[in-house]
């Protein structure tokens, strides 16, 4: 599948620039159709994009008229849009984006509802004998304390083991399909006289961590949404290397989104009704010892509050 | 606020264009941030795009791969993708409008869910004096047939007396809007020591005809949606007419998929089960005054089907 | 249009109830199908729900299983949910709403697209003389701080002439609209051998201070979000009144994720990344006067960050 | 995961039914928490539900006020719906599901992106030793006409051995899933001192036809057209016999909404512009063996014609 695809972008790539009136931006224009290798063989690449900051910019003047007048300078508006959770002008930027990935991070990625996708079909297609094996460093325990994550790594002689195991299996199951697809590549069975098993039902022999690709198209406000879930040290780290590849496209596409988004979104932090109170007893000389515990505050809240506030543990009595 | 904005819109025309690898379709550039007139004040322009014909294929090979193979060139597979309703990969183009409409369509238009929209907002900003009042040959009575459209037109002389009878309330009411916002545009009142009513409450005094404008941003799938169910002669004509320019548009935009829409959507029908059945004991010999009222199609799907295939009344007896 | 409708929900009103495995909620079965008044004319009806906050947890437990173990009872699950944003169980509850609501209320209310929603037309259907006059401690200045919001009320004679206005208004654009469409409520025309305008034309005459009405459905998740921005009191006050109407129907219908929606939404604080710096700066004994000035936050949210932790302004020197 | 969730809803069953004034329909209350098995160890099993078709008739009668008074009942206002593609009626009933599926057929499920969905997560829970097998009879070679579906059947002793290999590799992959998990069940590790791999890592060696189960939630029109898709014979029969089964449910949950869209979608046939030409010329006495050839349908499209017509292969000469 990968050559006559590559073959075509690489095309794009040979071919002459044209000239255009739409916004233009220089840096993703050195991205465009470059694959940025993810994990062992995955990628991201830039396939087109729309809009620029002042395209948030352009929209939201039409939106807000009189009202964004006293906002002079682009970065300020748009932090002011940020800010005040005005979405909608984020939504007149659009991204598309080829990527390849294992399975398992495809099956977490679909769940953002609001974009274009096309995935390679492996109905109509063979997959390649390509999968995920993680690298030593990233062999780690479930979490003692993360219902859902990583703990500490694995010793590395039995890291390897486990990449040993999961590397054998793979083997073994396309050796299976292969076997069952019975196609020489042209269509054409390897063993004549053999069934050639139909690629709809041989494929479900493959694991979760073989790779497969798609075009994705999505919105500045629903990426921005998703890297904010993705880039999270809670998600997985295999998705996260993706979120972070596309977050490098997005500082060099909109700046000040980006810029404000670091600052009102993933840098900042949600306080609760109680925790604001608690806040204010606080900076009116309270003793957080006395006011958490006496909150309703779940222990590990109460937990949560000192850490994003650095304010260390209780003193023991 | 519409100076403003068109010395922005004239300056993207008035400055040097750039160069891009990204696909760009010639007859679009032309088109770039020019307002196409509709109506008596509105307008559609084309503020950005994303993709072309070559787009939808280059996603639909990374889907279907080998399936596409038999196909062999660009026109023909969108022409299968079209007909068979693989509609993803026409979800891969995307297109950027600025359309002044007035209120009463952009209530229509709306409700086509999959799109991103920024409107002018009349909480922050002054409405202008501009209204839609229908031409001429555009009033008619209430269709006797159609429960929800037109039917004849109006005998001049009281057209005239309809168009004036418009006229007279939009003014009227604009009169008692710029009264209540008392605001000589600048921010300071036109009437020293009267207050100015919130904006957000004087707007309420406008009619449904007056014009609003708005960023309207949607991919190609959904566009081609709202073009089958908007160019229909059951849309209201003040909608269809901008539904006629944006297809002017698409046709440029992508020739291929505008033709495989016009051939496998709009131009064709849709036969029910029944009709189905009909249509084969037709074909074989069958007498249409026979076979339609012995079938339990409704009288006036009775009539339909007689009118899309142009098979006349039935005789009588 | 509502004799028919409203005997039709009487009749539901009278009926016998039957019996359900479904989850009920006593408290919503006691307002079903009883319009809740709001404004001069308008109301919210409940017309149908699914699930409780048994769902949220149902959903929750199929989809986190082992993670939930640790968390014993619904309402500690709930708020863990609510807390660390997994908005997916909370769309496993359903609302069927029927609004009546003033026209530029429903065009703020339909931007919120995660919706279904089914209007009442008036291309069909002849709108009543029913339109949304303001009282008299309603009648507020455009506000000087707040670009898009009221200030202070008018005072009281100008607030009575300032209605009046209205009224005057929405009186003759819609003895026009009854001239042209001619209609004597049957059909038949009033005036014998006029034109009855097609209604599709004569509503454009009408203001945007006329009700319209709908059934409007959507998952408890997007309506928390709807009611997020529509409590807000940045919102107009005309919208604000159907979003605490429906807030006390939540409040019976789930009450948990109620609980934890104003905790951890509507009644917490998101502080900016610099915000966070600064508070843990004035927790280890910083000065507000130095510290905020020396940030690179800008007047505005300077303001902002004094008043929702009540830190008052800054001295005088 | 199964046993505490299969006790909840075993308790839903066993409890006593309640009392509601909201629609119920008698045939879906026995349907109600049963499990409907499909495939080897999937089921379908009906949670909850929003309206029936009375519900449908009641939003459009909103909708469409005047224009349904010429539409004496339900089933004809539903018929017309369906017929005129009206389509958000139909989003006013609602539907929630829990499947248990093969992975491969979740990944096509997920597509259709109107709907709410909470999975089983494989990185907070163990998955079981549970994969589909198909059944001798569903074992077929890839098609020949058909770029993504099935052929003929493989002989019985090569589809014996197709199904061996597949279960062999299906026990392998968990046996070293089973081992790297190293979890009693309870937390505890099976291999005292050895660690037990992050189960968000352990899983990628899984297959693609090893079950998850999640609870879905979705519109009726949105069901719909889910239905028309998956029911289809192009569908892969592993999503077919889910759509079957949900089918099923869907005949006794809205029986003329049903109706209708047996008659108006599934039944019938779309004819493209060049199709709807052909017909009125045979319609007037022309020859399929002349007019075919000398349209500018693709060979593909005139075998499709005839065949949906029954017109028979062209003579020979």
């Amino acid at each position: 599948m990968n050559d006559a695809h590559q073959q075509e972008l690489q095309a794009l790539l040979d071919a002459e620039p044209t000239t255009t009136r739409r916004p233009t931006v220089p840096s993703l224009e050195e991205r465009l159709f470059r694959p940025v290798p993810i994990l062992d063989h995955g990628f991201v690449r830039l396939i087109d994009y729309m809009g620029d900051d002042a395209a948030i910019v352009q929209a939201a003047r039409v939106s807000y008229g009189a009202g964004t007048k006293s906002v002079r300078n682009d970065r300020g508006l748009i932090r002011y849009l940020m800010r005040h959770r005005h979405t909608t002008p984020f939504e007149m930027c659009e991204i598309k984006l080829h990527v390849k990935l294992p399975i398992f991070v495809a099956r977490q990625w679909i769940r953002h509802r609001t974009a274009n996708v096309n995935e390679y079909s492996a109905r109509y297609s063979i997959l390649d004998r390509e999968f995920y094996l993680p690298a030593l460093e990233h062999v780690s325990v479930q979490s003692a304390t993360n219902r859902q994550g990583r703990g500490e790594n694995v010793p590395e002689h039995k890291a390897k083991a486990v990449i040993e195991a999961l590397r054998r299996d793979a083997m073994t199951v396309y050796d299976t399909y292969e076997h069952l697809i019975n196609d020489a590549g042209d269509g054409e069975p390897i063993r004549e006289g053999e069934p050639q098993l139909a690629r709809e039902l041989a494929r479900m022999n493959l694991g979760l961590n073989y790779y497969t690709q798609w075009y994705w198209k999505v919105d500045l406000h629903n990426l921005l949404h998703f890297l904010s879930l993705r880039m999270d040290p809670h998600a997985q780290f295999e998705i996260r290397v993706y979120a972070d590849a596309i977050a490098d496209m997005v500082k060099d596409w909109v700046p000040h989104a980006w810029g404000a988004f670091a600052d009102y979104r993933v840098g900042g932090s949600f306080f609760a009704r109680q925790e604001v109170e608690i806040l204010k007893a606080l900076l009116r000389g309270g003793d957080p010892d006395e006011l958490l515990p006496a909150s309703d505050l779940s222990f590990r809240e109460r937990v949560e509050f000192r850490k994003k506030l650095e304010i260390g543990p209780p003193k023991k009595k």
